[in-house]
């Protein structure tokens, strides 16, 4: 089975387009579990137990583990085997080097930490995720657009689609001029050249775009740009202040599908210190869940409606 | 002492400015050190040992650990410790993310593994990789032009330095007239815009770049643009085909210094599967430091005969 197939599967048995993040910091989890690493795998438990019948997928951010140290990784494959397997797993870890280097973190997600799919970095280009690319069954995210405040510094950049012939010997008011006449509107921002790519890096059907939430015409954009078979993961809803309904309107597809809402601390520290903290924790999953699908239901009847 | 003041220090007392690249690959490592992870230890110890006083840094790539599980971690905890207080470690693990994950990533690397120095990618901006740079005695080297064959897919795109004003409701004709007559030859490439940014970034004076080796020219506008004072970290050369020389040259600053050459494969696999692999690694090493250190005299020399 692939990564979309279980994705799919997955969200249609559970009818949720939820992502759970599983960020555990020490310093937030209910006392009473313990203060050590033991502590946090049985958070992570709990908050699998009392989510997995009310989500699509997982995603654990692998700096929360690496921070821990080996003790961290072990934890993180722990984490990973008490996933029930019909719910894929994406490990959020932003990676991406040389050919040999990336061969290297593939290994390291897919088979020793069992991810279903992994978020990776463009800057480098397509060899520097190829190796993941190259996993047929796995699913590969590439940032796009992120939710940070910083994320204008690049990604919002307005690029020439193609650079102009031998620019060097030109005057800059010639070279103006060339990219005027000859490339006209040929620009994108950054990020839609991200986007723009995806058909290149999809051969195996395998490929998804990380977007925030933060500017849902920007989401919109790119759901355009990419059309409707390609997941996109969209944090940033939740403690970030993205716009939960707009989100899942702009990022699913014309069957409100493939718009992965990935909510942490909203649904994880739901619980507080509290002793019932599971029941919490289910219940903030629980409207979460309403939310992204009565936004995705409203989308369909809407679209019918056209 | 600052990681600058520490690299400076050792290249001088070494006099090298040759980084050995820490990526030992167990497929690659002589079979009679065994088979296990104790193996690859014992390999980068060997290794340390025999190139300690003809190096200025070590560089680990995080990957080539990582994907041994956590073993892999407490193998690079080790290696960190193995390697002499006076000379820096670069972990060279391309990181960055939102804020408070980001932080996590920064307490891994600086507090967990010890390490003076880290790579980070700038592709989600500033805030992305502020909490490195927030350890003041800790050097950051962010991406700006690797090495790889698709770096040209981003990294080389032609950008916009400022987006022009409301865009939106302008017919493609107008926008490229826009751009032509608004900002002319403001444009840059990617990878120089991110040079552009070390400035605002470098207020600790703790900033690097990683620039490979692949195109020398490119090396040199971005040595020109970041001025003498900002180390550049320079993969390519050796295995990937880099040019050492003209490295030496172009990324060196006026004092034929802060041009971090690293070699990895081309020195620790120096010894194949030999008995006397260590003497023939040390060889390898003083081979390069040698070339290095010729080009940056005849640097010098070059530069006083202006």
């Amino acid at each position: 089975m692939t990564f979309k197939e279980k994705l799919i599967g997955a969200a249609r048995k559970n009818n949720s387009w939820l992502c759970v993040g599983l960020d555990p910091d020490l310093s937030q989890i209910p006392e009473h579990l313990g203060h050590d690493i033991d502590a946090i795998l049985k958070f992570n438990r709990a908050v699998i137990e009392a989510t997995c019948d009310l989500v699509c997928a997982y995603k654990p951010n692998g700096a929360f583990y690496e921070s821990l140290g080996s003790q961290g990784w072990e934890l993180l494959i722990e984490t990973a085997k008490s996933i029930p397997e019909n719910i894929p797993l994406i490990l959020d870890f932003k990676r991406g080097d040389i050919g040999n280097t990336a061969k290297m973190y593939a290994r390291s997600a897919f088979e020793i930490i069992g991810a279903d799919a992994v978020t990776v970095s463009p800057y480098m280009g397509t060899d520097s995720f190829q190796p993941f690319l190259d996993y047929v069954d796995k699913g590969v995210f590439v940032l796009c657009l992120t939710s940070n405040p910083s994320a204008f510094e690049l990604q919002k950049k307005i690029v020439l689609l193609e650079n102009p012939p031998s620019a060097e010997w030109m005057t800059p008011q010639a070279k103006a001029r060339t990219f005027a006449e000859f490339f006209g509107a040929s620009t994108t921002d950054l990020y839609l050249l991200v986007a723009s790519l995806v058909p290149e890096w999809n051969k195996n059907d395998n490929v998804g775009l990380v977007v925030g939430a933060t500017v849902v015409s920007e989401l919109e954009a790119v759901r355009k740009k990419v059309g409707g078979e390609i997941p996109i993961l969209i944090p940033g809803v939740g403690a970030q202040g993205g716009d939960l309904e707009r989100s899942v309107d702009a990022g699913s597809n014309g069957r409100a599908e493939l718009a992965i809402i990935n909510i942490a601390r909203g649904v994880i520290y739901a619980g507080g210190q509290e002793k019932n903290f599971r029941q919490k924790i289910r219940a903030a999953a629980e409207n979460y869940r309403a939310q992204i699908m009565d936004a995705a239901t409203r989308k369909i009847k809407y679209s019918a409606g056209r």
